[in-house]
C-alpha cells in the first residue's frame, strides 16, 4: 500500500507557511487602515494612503512585504528572517517558505482585484454603461493612439532609442488601471456619474486594447514579426466575450435567480454569486483576457437582477477583506529606488521618465476632449481618470524585461512612469472633480455611490 | 542596475495558477451547494453534505482535487492534465503550478477553519461558557483518556501491536474535531445551549491536550524519552495563552470599540476585528498551540463588545465564502480507498480499524455521563459531539506515519477510524439532539442561532 500521508516538503512548512501568510495579512491590514485612514483626514482618497502604506512596508523601505518576482530572495525579507527565528529554520526551508507564502499573498491579491472589479460591475448599470458606450469607445481608443504616437515617435526622436524598446516603452503607455480609477471614483461617490461611467466603460475597452498591444508587441519583441492569427482570434474572443455577456445578462438573470430562491443553506445567494463571478473571471483567463474583465462582466450581469442590493451588501465585507490586500501588494512592489536621482544609473533613466511622464498625462488627458453631445461634462476629469497606469503598466514592463528588448534606463523610466501615474491620479481626480455638480442620471443612485465609502449596514 | 523585473518561474507561470486555483473554487462551491442541499433535503446536517462533495472530487472518486502532501503527482490531478492541454504546458511547469496552486487551496482552507471557529467565537459566551467550564473540563479529560487507555491496551493485548505505535494510535483516538462538532451545532441551532457549551468548551480543552499529548508522543517516537522542558513549556504557554484570552476580554473590548468608531474609512469595524482574529491565530501558532484557537479567542473576547451583531452579519459573508474550502478539501483529502475490503492489504487493516472505531465512540460517548449537576441534560449528545476526529485526528496520524512508527495496516486503520468517525458524527449528532428541549440560557439567543442555518439580511 502506497503510504497516504508521505510527508513531503510542502506539509512540514505548511504551518510556517501559514503564520507567513498570517503576518502578511496582519501587516497589510495594518497599513491599509494606518494609511488609508491618514489619506481620508488629509482630503484624500484612501486607497492613496493604502498604496503608500504598501510602499512603507514593500522592496522600497522596511522591506516586510517582497517578492521573489521582482527577484528578492527569502534573505531580503525581514518577515522571513523573523520566521526563520522564531521556527529555529534551515535557509532551505525558509526559501520555500518564502516562494510558497509569496505565491499565496499574489493569488489573494488577484482575488482581490477581482471582488473589486466584481463589485464595480454590480455598482455599474449596463444600460448607463450602453449609453455612453460610443463615447467611452472613442476616449478608450484615442487614449490608446495619442499616448502610443507620442511616446514611440518621441524616444525615437528625442533619444534615439531603437524601434522595438521604443514600441515597448509606447506600449506601455496605453494601459489604464481599471482597479485604481474606479476605486477612487467609488469612494468619491462619482462611480455612476455620467463622467463615472465613461471612465470605466473606457478603461475595460482600454483593458481589452492592451491586451492585443501587448500580443502584438510581444510576438514583435520574439520573432521580429507579428502573429496576426493570434491577435485575430485575441480580438474575436475578446469581441465574442463581452457581447456574449451582456446577452447573458439579459437571459440569465432569471434563472440565477431562481437557482438563488431555491437553496435553502447558508450562503443561498452569496456562494452561486461568487462562483459565477470566479467562472467568468476563469473564463476570461482561459482565452487570454484578464481575469478582471470577466468578474466585471459578471456584476454587469447579476445587477440587472432584483437581489442587487442583497448581494451588495454581502459582497461587500468580502471586499473589505480582499482588495487592501491588491492596494498594499502594488504598492509594496512599487521600487521606488529608482527615483534616486543621487544614484548616478537612475540618472538617464530619469531623464526619459520625465518625458514619458508628460506624454503619459497629456496623451489620457485630451481623451476627455473627444466626448461629443454631452454639454457640461466634466472634460478634465475624464481624462485625468485615465491616467493611472497602475499593474496593467507593470505587466507591460516586465514582458518588455523579459524580453531583453528593454535597456535598463529605459526599464527604471517606463516604472518610474507607472509608479508616478499610479500615485499622482487619485488626488488629481478628486481634485477635478471637486467642487462640480455631477451629471447623474438617477439622483437616488448617485447617493448610494457616495454611501459606498462607508459600510452600509441596517 | 539589478533588473527590477527578472523573469522567474513564479512570474512565469503566474496566470496559470490563478486559474487553477479559480477552477478549484468554482469545484469546491458546486460541490458544497450540491452535497450540502442534498443533505439538507435528506434531513440531514448540510456539513456532511459537503464532506462527501469533497469526497466526490477527491482522491477517492474523480481526482478534480488532490494534494501533493498525501503523495498525488500534478499527473493525478484531472485539473491540472486540463490546464496542461488548455496552456500548452510542458510537466515541469505542470508540476510547478500543481504545487503553487495546492499550497493556495491548502492556505485558504485554513483561513476557512479560522474565520469558522472566529465566527463559534463571536456566537459563544463567555459568561455562559465560564459556568459550564468545569463540566467541559471533566469531558474532555475523559475524552482523552477514555479512548487512549482502551485503545493502546487493547491494540497491545488483542493485536499484539509494539508499545510505540500503539500510543500513536491511541492518541490518534483522542482528537475531537471542534471545526466539525460546532459546525453541525450551529446548523441544528444549538450551539448557545447547554449541551452545545460543553461540548465546543470540551473541544477547546481537548485541542490543547491533544497538542500536548502530540509533543510527549512525538519526542517519544523520535528519542524514545518525553522531553519534559518542551511538554511544561507547552502547558505554560497554553494555559497563560487562554487566561490571558480571558483577561484581555475584559480590558481590550472597550478600547476596542473605541478605536473602530474613530476609523472613517469602509470595513471601519470589520477590517480591526479581521486583523485581531489573524493576529490570535498568529500569536497561537507561534507559541505552537493551533492557529483556530487563537481565532476562536478573537471571537470570544469580541462577543463582549456592543458591536457584536453588526460583526457578526460582515464575518457571515465572508465564512460563507471561506469556510466551505475546508470541509470539501477535508473530504477531497479522504482517501477512501482504504475500507475497500476486496483488495487484501486493506483486510488487516480493517479489522483493527473496526476495533479503533468501537473505542472511539465508545471512549467519548461516555464522557456524557460524566456530567453532574445538570439535571435533564442530554448526555449521549455531549458524548456524542465528541466523536468527530477529522482534521486533527489526520495530523496524528500523518505525524506518525513521518516517523516511521506506524505499519501500513495499522496507519490505514487510524485513517478509516479518522474517516468514519468524521462522517458518522453529523447525523449522530443530528439524531441525539432531535426530539428534545434544548435547556438554552436565554430563548432569544437561542433563536437566533437557529436563524444562524441561513444567512441573516435586513
Amino acid at each position: 500500500m502506497p503510504s497516504l500521508l508521505a510527508t513531503t516538503p510542502e506539509a512540514e512548512y505548511a504551518p510556517f507557511v501559514l503564520t507567513g501568510v498570517l503576518l502578511t495579512l496582519i501587516i497589510v491590514y495594518l497599513m491599509s487602515k494606518l494609511g488609508g485612514e491618514l489619506s481620508k483626514r488629509l482630503d484624500l482618497p484612501p486607497v492613496l494612503g493604502e498604496l503608500v502604506g504598501g510602499v512603507i512596508v514593500g522592496v522600497s523601505a522596511l522591506h516586510l512585504i517582497v517578492f521573489p518576482e521582482a527577484g528578492a530572495a527569502a534573505t531580503d525579507s525581514l518577515l522571513m528572517t523573523t520566521l526563520q527565528w522564531l521556527g529555529d529554520l534551515d535557509a532551505e526551508a525558509v526559501a520555500h517558505i518564502f516562494t510558497s507564502q509569496s505565491e499565496v499573498i499574489s493569488v489573494l491579491a488577484e482575488l482581490g482585484v477581482i471582488v473589486l472589479l466584481f463589485e464595480i460591475g454590480l455598482e455599474s448599470d449596463l444600460r448607463e454603461l450602453g449609453k455612453v458606450g460610443y463615447q467611452a469607445a472613442i476616449v478608450a481608443v484615442v487614449g490608446v493612439v495619442a499616448p502610443f504616437t507620442l511616446g514611440t515617435v518621441g524616444l525615437v526622436v528625442f533619444f534615439h532609442v531603437p524601434i522595438i524598446p521604443a514600441i515597448f516603452a509606447g506600449a506601455a503607455l496605453t494601459a489604464t488601471s481599471i482597479g485604481i480609477t474606479s476605486k477612487v471614483l467609488s469612494e468619491l461617490g462619482h462611480l455612476k456619474s455620467t463622467e463615472g461611467q465613461i471612465i470605466v466603460g473606457a478603461a475595460v475597452i482600454d483593458d481589452v486594447l492592451g491586451i492585443i498591444i501587448l500580443a502584438v508587441v510581444a510576438s514583435l519583441a520574439k520573432t521580429g514579426e507579428v502573429d496576426l492569427v493570434n491577435v485575430v482570434v485575441l480580438i474575436v474572443s475578446a469581441t465574442a466575450f463581452l457581447l456574449g455577456s451582456i446577452l447573458l445578462g439579459k437571459f440569465f438573470n432569471q434563472s440565477f435567480v431562481a437557482i438563488a430562491d431555491k437553496l435553502q443553506t447558508r450562503g443561498a445567494l452569496l456562494v452561486p454569486a461568487f462562483t459565477f463571478a470566479l467562472a467568468m473571471a476563469c473564463l476570461a483567463s482561459v482565452i487570454h483576457l484578464e481575469a478582471i474583465l470577466g468578474a466585471f462582466a459578471a456584476g454587469l450581469v447579476l445587477d440587472e437582477t432584483d437581489k442587487r442590493k442583497e448581494l451588495d451588501q454581502q459582497v461587500m465585507p468580502i471586499a473589505d477583506i480582499l482588495v487592501p490586500i491588491f492596494f498594499v501588494t502594488v504598492g509594496a512592489k512599487a521600487n521606488l529606488g529608482v527615483l534616486n536621482p543621487t544614484v548616478p544609473e537612475n540618472r538617464a533613466g530619469l531623464v526619459i521618465a520625465a518625458f514619458l511622464l508628460v506624454v503619459a498625462i497629456v496623451g489620457k488627458v485630451v481623451t476627455g476632449w473627444t466626448i461629443f453631445g454631452k454639454p457640461g461634462i466634466n472634460r478634465l476629469a475624464v481624462g485625468v481618470g485615465m491616467i493611472p497606469r497602475g499593474e496593467v503598466g507593470l505587466v507591460f514592463a516586465g514582458i518588455g524585461s523579459a524580453s531583453g528588448a528593454l535597456s535598463a534606463p529605459l526599464e527604471a523610466a517606463i516604472i518610474v512612469m507607472v509608479i508616478l501615474t499610479t500615485f499622482l491620479a487619485p488626488p488629481l481626480l478628486q481634485l477635478s472633480l471637486k467642487n462640480q455638480e455631477s451629471i447623474t442620471p438617477e439622483e437616488s443612485d448617485s447617493e448610494e455611490g457616495e454611501n459606498a465609502a462607508v459600510p452600509v449596514v441596517k
